[in-house]
């Protein structure tokens, strides 16, 4: 068994945001996606980021609104979003205290995969 | 965008441990693994388990003590851990007040799916 640890992880800010790239893992052969964990400060929110995978984020400490288009999401902590390819998307943390963090997986749209049950 | 509740989604129950699974989502298409979430109440552990599936849980609240074989692992909110096909597993839930939660992730072993870069 292998364990992957935020506080340890090697990071990087993308602005105020910390990004902790499961990329550092080499977990190429055994994930069927990429993944990363964010952290959003108080008060903060992501820059607008739309990409060609789709990406299932799970909150893991806080509470995220997450803005797409028109519309507005609050998720709460253990709940969790799946974006499409076509949907730019913001992510706030409106708590003035307490910190966000997600898990994110994200893959390429499955092709017509025919074969699978 | 989609959003997916814990405490909304319909679940099941494996003695205490109440289990959320996703195929009530119907993600197949979109979706290259499985997922569910269990909750594990405070003083219990989950059945013994061992599957071909690899599986991935990243705890969303509390903490888990993972016992694999002789091994035993200490797993924060927010943290991870990988089991492979072989691992037999028992996630116990140690506190006596806060619930442990996880949302696993689980698929086959990747194929030689040869032709990725």
């Amino acid at each position: 068994m292998r364990t992957f640890d935020l506080s340890t992880g090697d990071d990087q800010y993308v602005k105020d945001i910390r990004v902790v790239r499961w990329e550092q893992y080499a977990l190429e052969r055994d994930l069927p996606f990429q993944a990363m964990w964010y952290s959003v400060p108080p008060g903060s929110e992501s820059p607008v980021d739309q990409h060609p995978e789709l990406e299932l984020s799970v909150v893991v400490a806080g509470t995220a609104h997450v803005l797409v288009g028109n519309e507005e999401h609050e998720v709460q902590q253990g709940a969790a979003f799946l974006l499409s390819s076509t949907e730019a998307h913001v992510v706030q943390n409106r708590s003035a205290e307490v910190p966000l963090t997600i898990f994110s997986a994200y893959w390429m749209p499955l092709a017509e995969a025919a074969g699978h049950d």
